[in-house]
């Protein structure tokens, strides 16, 4: 092969190729992929890939020089000789497209210009050859229509007016074309009328664009290479570009095929296949096609496309021929192709096809989407069939996929069948079925009695807890993603679909009308969490946790893992299921999480007497009657976690939080403490804050009440030394939140050393116990080197570290936000996935100075990211020893734990 | 000299020693110095340092070796020669003290003993050579006092009981002593009493600590030796190296030295003296005396001290005999111990000396300190005799004391006489003489009239602000440091005292009384707002601005500075005076300024209006008629700034700001507008937020409603295209605030740009503009590299800065800041000087990557720490162009920038 500096165009066709499947810098994504697979002999309709550099040269050149121009003329000869036909010709003229590829995928950032070559004196012979003057015209209006806006608007930098743009205009003229003939798709316009729609085309291009549509076929070719190069410098892509970091001189290939046709008459047809199922995963070759059709007609449905085989078939198709009864040559030739690409791809893949007078073209392959269900079943029997390894098996299920196999769902085939009556946000995942209540006390009551209940409210609010815990699934009619309904029961990893704004409920009468139709307390309803659906009465489900496969492929992952794993729990509860989906630990225990739900009413009462305590001594005593509650509390875990380690966090929000605000919370607490409501209010108001984010929290309650940390302090240690007593084994991980630097750090270990040594007086026992500190504030991460001293281990807590790097409240980005990202200004929500550019740099400088002061430090992260995929693998290259999120969110940090120690050492 | 691996111990005293004062290391910073005066020929005390490295072994091992004891004793008898006395001799014992003195001064840190040799077989010795027994059983109840308080309970690591010291038993038996004596001072106990109480004291030492008091000379110094090398190690002690970041392995040295005594009769004295007016700065020796009294009598105040010469009477000593008169020998040998001292330091020096039978010491001296005048005439005297040179005189004066010389002040030779009727808070700087009013109303009136007011409110509001501008002292009863009253007038430069409680308001009779006496309108008062003192009647004040000296210094420091200036600033009378003060520019105009105080009515009616826009055409439509206001606002300010650079930021408050809160405000605005107080209330909830620091604010405005920042972007553009052809000269930066990266600044760059195009073509003319942001947010710091890629400017936002990454809110943190600075966990107010090692290291950070884009870029910083002398000198080291502060700190920042200067050059 010559050198890429001498050669701009690569030629592919007739199972040769100058280009390979691996030369995705030269030629792009999809000019490599289509050399590849003409490389190994598949049919792919010829065609020309000119390079990335040549892209470069143009951007600055503003044109192709004659060298190239010759070069891309001989390989269009060479495209000519192997489709048999000539662009430009009058008689049997070629048609081709011209696509843009980078060497990473761009998703509609760049342009595409099909049906290039249709002229005036092209069209009489495309006629002849295809038999058919409405598919030439309509081809024609849509190379009128694609052409002008990106060729010769676009291209040529000129910026029309809002809604005059030259597209704008044609698809005014289309309705009203569509209109005066009184249909309602592009389908039903006749040749007559197409005619007329081109020439209203043409001229409004005249008049628009102060020129002709180009009537000459390489005029037509070189403005589409053209255009196909300028829009790598549009600003889309270059905003694309900076978000993705994309360096700009990558550039963009072009390619240039042959059209085919799958609707040249009754032995032409398009379909589209899966070389295995897609939903289930088994291995049948699966797909469907059309007879005498294009690819758009497969895609909009208007006519019910054949299914390939007998185990394609469907409702709708299980009468129709199957393209392996009508045209066995070309099954088998395609069944000969899947075979060919699934051998080289080691995946299962999907392909387009067209057959033009019988004669069989792939234009189209890549690896294919699949579900959840099918993503484990395909990579376990690649597995057994010893196709690919146990990582590469690993890396086929997403770890965001694998959420969806962990929870009861609603069975596929039975819930395609049914039509849903309404729909939400998809706020708790899996699928639940239950007669329906819509109080929380029905919802205990019911539960009760042994029967499945699906809990409906308007929205719901902390005294829902009971019956939310009580009911299967959670609907509710308003709130979003964040609302309480919401958090709630992701948390627990409970079925819930919040906002679903067509429920009328009377809360009084127990009834919901749902689309018009009644439904009575008892009815049922049948939820899908994952999707927010909801469907009237019983579905049928599955317990996906149950499957066998899951379990190999979860016995799988953990010995290629790394990182470490623990969940984020407050509760006896929530540790047993945190160990049940592997937690290795507890990452991060809140302490104040006994004030809130069931049972917290005596600790909330001592809790709230200690915040109105006007002085030190009456602190102190409300200390003394609440220490024990705080002692049992974390004695409850820690005896679940026996010989896990356990982080406890001291307190963290701010006090006012736990004051009551309404009237009559105010009045009660006064007469529980014989002072006035009036003093309570007046409390609360000196303790309210303009930034409650920013206030006296964490630490800074510990520095100014150092008897509260103290006291909580006291009640770890005992806690664990009793549980020592009884034989368990404790690991104790003191964590101070919120701190800001060393002093606070120091100034708390005095206090957390003079308790140990009390009580290490008062129980005769060494307590084993860690040191260690939250890492949420930006300047905790400037002086990590100092804390490491105090420190032996820091957690990350990316939820507050994320909210003051990016001076972004949580609780108020809703406003802004959304237009964040879909303006490309962020590429996710950092409150989702961890801002590796921002809050990802000041964790690693925190890392490397904290490491450099103590090298055996211990580092985990304890935000919501530690359960999100693209984040733990983040943490994972920055070197973090573990990861801490909510239970049911394990295993798929697992997952992504293990992918992410895959990745790094294939990347070596 | 021997090395210093071999010694220990260095003698000083008989005009030799074993040190210098160059010596600070090995010797601490008060061994070198006793070194270096002896070394002058001067007549200190002799004795000898125990060097720092002793510090380290004595730590480690726990003792001192025999090696180094032998040392000791050796050197004790040098001191006993020179001394012609005998340490634990019976007849004429010498008595020592023991002092810490650190490489660095850690002022109050560490230890120190005095009387140390005082025993049961020495007093009846010093009784007799001091003939002065109630003398020496006082000495001796202090060593007994201090020695087992230090020694014997802290160096021993006793931790007693809250309250059960022995040292707060011992004051408790003094307490007791005094009060069956009758009296309340301690010297009124005679011999027999004091005697007594060492009894007592010797008694506590034996039972509460289990041992007899030490009576053998030895035992008491090489306690005393111990106990300050221990208070090296002690918990406050390492608190406050840690915070100054002071290694641990420096150590301390320890001195110990001969006691003198000038209570030995009537040939014996002691005095302080300064070389020359510390509060005046007039090149006199000035001082006083007291013939046969201690250190203490002179500080205390019960006698009335003589002066040292005429220059020095004042109405008390004035006709008491001098020490010229008295002692003419001695005075004669203290002025030439003064002309050493000058010579040798080059400043100003204060000296404690002690006259013993007749023997003149130099006990101690160091450099004075002096008044705000004082400091400047020295300066300007020491530079006209050529004594200094110019940078060392830029350095004698510090900023903040140049604060208190650029407003008018009161004669303090006035002040000294008058007696304050009332104390408040020292709100804003200088002094006022006015009339009092009681309401805003009538200072405008009074004031145009031509009368000087003095404003008195209970607190002051926004109602308020023409009477306050009005008048020329605003004082109030109540409110803090950063109430309304104190942050208007601080910005304005004008005298203010707030939170005055002695004051009792009548508004409605229009007076106040103030320590019972009754003031009505019209009365004067006189004001102090550098002190916060309140004097009746009318003092007499000085123009210190006028002070043809420190126009000459002022004059001396441009040529020094490196670091631009500019000045915050809103409006044309804010940008006239900061021109007067010597602003470069403005490095921060805030547009919303126009929306609050005096002429806002209009712009802020029509900015609601724009807010509270239900569609974006309203808003569109609001923004028209607010536009020429806009440009009308900027242009005034652009006109006096003629030919220097105007930084200004696009709007950054989020909105809700502007809406007004009150039921009232509503309405009003709710008619104007055609819409129901319902739909005002409800919108201002809408856009309510839990952290509106971090929330809808800044870029993200612009992002969300880019209208706003266009029409703003617009009427700057205009404005500048306006006065270029009235042939001003315009150099204008736009300036972008709250970015978090590249993207919102490239998005809004895209912007100006186009509307740059719009307003050429409209003008015909090139408006000369740079593009910048503000770096305000954690994350901004991190992405500065990509953000210099469109920003030509940063401008540090240091107070947003520091709230972010401390995650402090300002409006909060008095719940907490408190604590934090008492307990040493912050050094300063972050808030006030920037957080070099936090905040500051982020600045570092965002600087290099900001540069490493574009070497060019221009940086600044307009946050308050752009007037605060301390941050200032950091923003000089880590390579800013310019700060930008408020135009009254403009002079101060000026100098704290050549300071700076000078400071980088000298210890290059």
């Amino acid at each position: 092969m010559t050198k890429s500096e001498d050669k701009h165009v690569f030629r592919f066709g007739a199972k040769t190729a100058d280009g390979t499947g691996s030369m995705k810098n030269l030629l792009g994504g999809k000019g490599a992929s289509l050399a590849g697979a003409t490389l190994l002999g598949l049919p792919v309709p010829p065609g020309f890939t000119i390079s990335t550099e040549v892209c470069n040269l143009y951007l600055k050149t503003g044109g192709l020089s004659d060298k190239i121009k010759a070069e891309i003329k001989e390989a269009l000869s060479f495209v000519e000789k192997t489709m048999g036909m000539k662009f430009g010709d009058s008689k049997n003229p070629l048609l081709v497209s011209a696509r843009s590829g980078a060497r990473q995928s761009m998703p509609g950032m760049m342009e595409t210009v099909l049906n290039v070559g249709l002229t005036t004196s092209t069209i009489p012979g495309l006629i002849e050859t295809t038999k058919n003057e409405r598919f030439v015209y309509d081809s024609y209006r849509r190379l009128i229509m694609m052409y002008s806006d990106v060729v010769m608007e676009k291209a040529a930098g000129i910026e029309p007016e809002e809604g005059h743009g030259i597209r704008q205009q044609m698809e005014r003229l289309l309705e009203a074309k569509k209109k005066k003939a009184g249909c309602l798709t592009d389908t039903c316009l006749n040749v007559a009328q197409l005619k007329e729609l081109c020439k209203e085309f043409k001229d409004a291009v005249k008049k628009t664009l102060g020129k002709e549509f180009p009537d000459e076929p390489y005029e037509q070719l070189w403005g589409a290479v053209g255009a196909v190069f300028k829009s790598w410098g549009g600003a889309r892509a270059v905003a694309y570009r900076r978000i993705e970091n994309i360096p700009d001189e990558w550039g963009t290939a072009c390619t240039v095929q042959a059209m085919v046709f799958g609707n040249m008459g009754d032995h032409s047809a398009t379909g589209v296949a899966f070389s295995r199922n897609p939903a289930t995963g088994e291995n049948k070759f699966y797909g469907e096609f059309l007879i005498n059709a294009q690819g758009e007609d497969v895609v909009a449905g208007t006519r019910t496309p054949n299914a390939m085989n007998e185990e394609s078939k469907n409702d709708q198709s299980k009468d129709l021929p199957t393209l392996e009864e009508v045209m066995p040559e070309m099954y088998n030739q395609l069944v000969a192709i899947r075979d060919t690409l699934e051998k080289d791809t080691k995946d299962m893949i999907d392909l387009e096809f067209t057959i033009q007078e019988n004669k069989l073209f792939l234009v189209q392959h890549r690896v294919g989407k699949r579900t959840a269900t099918a993503a484990l079943n395909i990579a376990m029997d690649m597995l057994h069939t010893k196709f690919i390894d146990e990582p590469t098996a690993i890396l086929r299920v997403a770890p965001e996929q694998l959420g969806q196999l962990l929870y009861p769902i609603l069975d596929p085939e039975a819930e395609a069948k049914a039509t849903p009556i309404a729909r939400g946000l998809p706020a708790g995942p899996g699928g639940a079925v239950g007669q329906i209540v819509f109080t929380s006390e029905a919802a205990v009551e019911w539960n009760r009695k042994g029967k499945h209940i699906v809990l409906i409210r308007e929205e719901t609010s902390p005294e829902d807890i009971e019956g939310m815990r009580a009911a299967n699934a959670v609907l509710t009619a308003r709130g979003g993603m964040t609302s309480h309904a919401a958090l709630v029961t992701r948390g627990w990893g409970k079925c819930c679909i919040v906002g679903a704004s067509g429920l009328d409920i009377n809360t009084y009468e127990k009834t919901v009308t749902i689309d018009g139709q009644l439904y009575k307390e008892g009815d049922y309803l049948t939820l899908n969490g994952t999707q927010g659906l909801v469907y009237s009465g019983e579905l049928p489900m599955i317990e996906a946790t149950e499957n066998p496969r899951l379990k190999e492929f979860m016995g799988l992952i953990d010995k290629y893992r790394r990182l470490g794993v623990r969940a984020n729990a407050d509760t006896p509860e929530d540790a047993k299921v945190a160990l049940a989906f592997g937690a290795e630990g507890i990452g991060l225990f809140r302490t104040e999480h006994m004030f809130y739900g069931e049972g917290s009413d005596e600790p909330l009462f001592l809790l709230r007497k200690m915040i109105l305590s006007n002085t030190r001594a009456e602190r102190l005593h409300a200390l003394k009657e609440l220490a024990p509650y705080v002692k049992q509390d974390i004695k409850a875990t820690l005896r679940v976690m026996d010989g896990h380690p356990v982080t406890i966090r001291l307190l963290d929000p701010p006090l006012h939080e736990f004051v009551p605000q309404s009237k009559f919370g105010q009045e009660k607490l006064a007469v529980a403490l014989g002072i006035s409501a009036e003093d309570v209010h007046k409390r609360g108001e000196q303790i309210h804050e303009n930034n409650p984010m920013m206030g006296h929290r964490g630490v800074r309650l510990g520095i100014t009440y150092p008897e509260i940390y103290e006291m909580q302090v006291r009640a770890i240690l005992e806690a664990g030394a009793e549980l020592l007593k009884e034989g368990k084994e404790v690991h104790l991980e003191i964590m101070i939140p919120v701190t800001i630097g060393a002093a606070e750090l120091k100034t708390m270990q005095l206090i957390v050393e003079k308790v140990y040594d009390e009580v290490k007086n008062e129980v005769g026992a060494d307590i084993p116990y860690m040191y260690g500190t939250m890492i949420e504030i930006p300047r905790a991460c400037m002086r990590a080197g100092d804390m490491a001293q105090s420190a032996q281990f820091f957690s990350f807590g990316t939820n507050d570290l994320s909210q003051m790097s990016f001076g972004f409240s949580r609780d108020d980005i809703d406003s802004f936000l959304p237009d964040y990202l879909d303006l490309h200004i962020l590429r996710n929500d950092p409150f989702v996935s961890i801002d590796k550019r921002g809050v990802g740099q000041l964790m690693e400088i925190a890392i490397e100075r904290g490491r450099k002061t103590r090298p055996d430090i211990k580092l985990g992260v304890c935000g919501e990211h530690g359960g999100d995929p693209r984040s733990v693998e983040f943490f994972h290259e920055i070197g973090l020893d573990y990861v801490s999120c909510s239970p049911y969110r394990l295993p798929i940090a697992r997952l992504a734990a293990a992918q992410a120690a895959i990745k790094e050492k294939y990347s070596k």
